[in-house]
């Protein structure tokens, strides 16, 4: 490279965008599709339906305690490819540079996104890149689109979950909103909290596996769990009630939740999956879930009922029950 | 809406995020999968092969004579999945906005794109939003990614191109290009001079029908037509020879380019297709594209030699040949 930071010729279309795409976007990922250098990516896809997805990654910083933008990207969209009970296949990535970054940062988080796929078993198969002038963006923004393929049969919706289905969440809340605000604001807990960004797709494919009549998947990211439930319930003409006491969360993260004033359950995740299910394939799913990655702490939070239609309550552990709200307002900005 | 601006809370997975996604996003968008409001789209899909292609748009300002970033992010990313040969069927689309966007701006991007994905034949399917403070960001990017059905036995590549064959344009250059930088720069020739930005995958299927053995497709945007028939010279190890008089340029174009010391091979193109045919062929390929939308100034304006492998020549007007080189730095930022 003749340069080790990002200059806007990178981004032009000429000779220092081709070098940029050769000896670090296609040297660092590798992929035989990237490698043709052709506008698209051609593919093969097995019989069925097609699941898509995208999503578009700033959180700030760039790298923070168990991950960084690059891992993000790629388990945030696999996720969501999943939540479809698709087979998440081919990503594609868009990156908007700002000029000056060193080229050594991106290497890093493009080493973060290659593992994660790999993980994930998926293939970063297409992409492009921007440069934006010095003081715009945020060093690196990504977006990720995610197909996966979806079975014939396989049609699962936040908007059909049914009066008692069980509610099962794959493990510990807030970790990723409370790692990411803590290292930007330079809290003292943070050596103590990692954001739990995994890809959860091996997860959702061993659930569905066990438990064929699944309702719905949901990974309760901006927003929290509060957000998902209160869609779901909202989607469904249903109502959800959540046994606090049955809720996993580190320790740490709830001190500092009650430190900083935030609601839990409105705290961003971004390896955590939710599964409505029938009561009579509850158990099975979450011995699945157990079994799974990232499944250990999974357990059984909640189950849905018939009305009021589109609310959502917690059960608290003194046996009182409150109404659980969608963040109203801005909480944690730029977690994602 | 609570507000007539983009705040950061619109960006926070609560209830403003959905008020945004329900009123604005899925109000003007209003295909049936968006409104199912899950985290992927599940779509169906004709037998055969996938095409896949993703780009982000970072284009300043983001209106322009002839077009705007949503009409850019539509048909920038359905012309690459052409290129493939495929059908475009659906693209997902990721927005970056910064606070204080007005919402009426926002409105009239989204109109745009939804008037292009009409014309083009595709579906804008899914989506996501990520808010960024005041001051980064510039107002709008946005990111879309594209999948179409590629036929059996359709394999186009930038890798193709054997000696003998014949280069088509699809019409004018540089229209572009110039039309951004004389808004932004506010050049007096601005209201002459209308970006080009067109879906032109109707005219790519017209030529495919006409000509079955086309060796490729290629729309020449960053770096112009120079570093597209660069990549495809050396992707396929042949020498292009392009005659300049065959070239269709605008005259306020050309005289832009002199004014302005840019050479008309180098800008940005955002409604051009690129298409190498065997010589068989060229004729009807070139009658097919005259005959499709936005090629009605379709010429032959090369052809494509055995040696020296890697090399792109221009033959002037006079009858001198030089050399036809890529973009080295910077020419003009931010045009897409």
């Amino acid at each position: 490279m003749r340069s080790d930071r990002i200059l806007l010729a990178h981004g032009s279309g000429g000779t220092m965008m081709k070098e940029l795409i050769e000896e670090v976007f296609v040297a660092e990922f590798g992929d035989e599709s990237l490698k043709r250098m052709d506008d698209a990516a051609a593919l093969d896809l097995p019989p069925g339906r097609l699941a898509f997805s995208t999503d578009t990654y700033v959180v700030s910083p760039l790298v923070f305690p168990g991950g960084d933008i690059g891992r993000l990207a790629v388990c945030g969209t696999v996720n969501d490819v999943a939540t479809s009970g698709a087979r998440p296949l081919y990503l594609s990535v868009g990156f908007i540079l700002e000029e000056g970054l060193p080229i050594e940062d991106l290497r890093s988080i493009l080493v973060s996104m290659r593992d994660a796929a790999a993980e994930a078993g998926v293939r970063i198969v297409t992409g492009d890149t921007k440069v934006v002038e010095r003081g715009h963006g945020d060093g690196v923004y990504i977006n990720t689109a995610g197909v996966g393929a979806l079975p014939a049969g396989v049609d699962l919706s936040g908007s059909h979950c049914r009066p008692g289905d069980v509610l099962l969440l794959s493990g510990t809340l807030g970790d990723h909103g409370i790692a990411v605000i803590s290292t930007r604001e330079g809290l003292s807990f943070s050596t103590d909290i990692r954001s739990d960004a995994a890809p959860l797709n091996h997860l959702v494919a061993a659930v569905l596996a066990a438990a064929p009549d699944v309702r719905c998947f949901r990974d309760p990211t901006r927003g929290g769990l509060a957000s998902t439930l209160n869609e779901l319930a909202s989607a469904s003409g249903v109502s959800i009630t959540v046994e606090e006491r049955d809720v996993p969360v580190h320790d740490q993260v709830r001190g500092a939740c009650e430190m900083l004033g935030y609601d839990v359950f409105q705290v961003a995740n971004e390896g955590k999956m939710v599964a409505v299910v029938p009561a009579g394939q509850a158990e099975a799913a979450l011995a699945a879930m157990r079994s799974a990655p990232y499944g250990e702490d999974a357990a059984i939070v909640g189950a849905v009922a018939e009305s009021p239609a589109g609310k959502v309550y917690v059960r608290t552990a003194f046996g009182a029950t409150r109404i659980m709200d969608m963040l109203v307002g801005e909480q944690l900005p730029r977690i994602c």
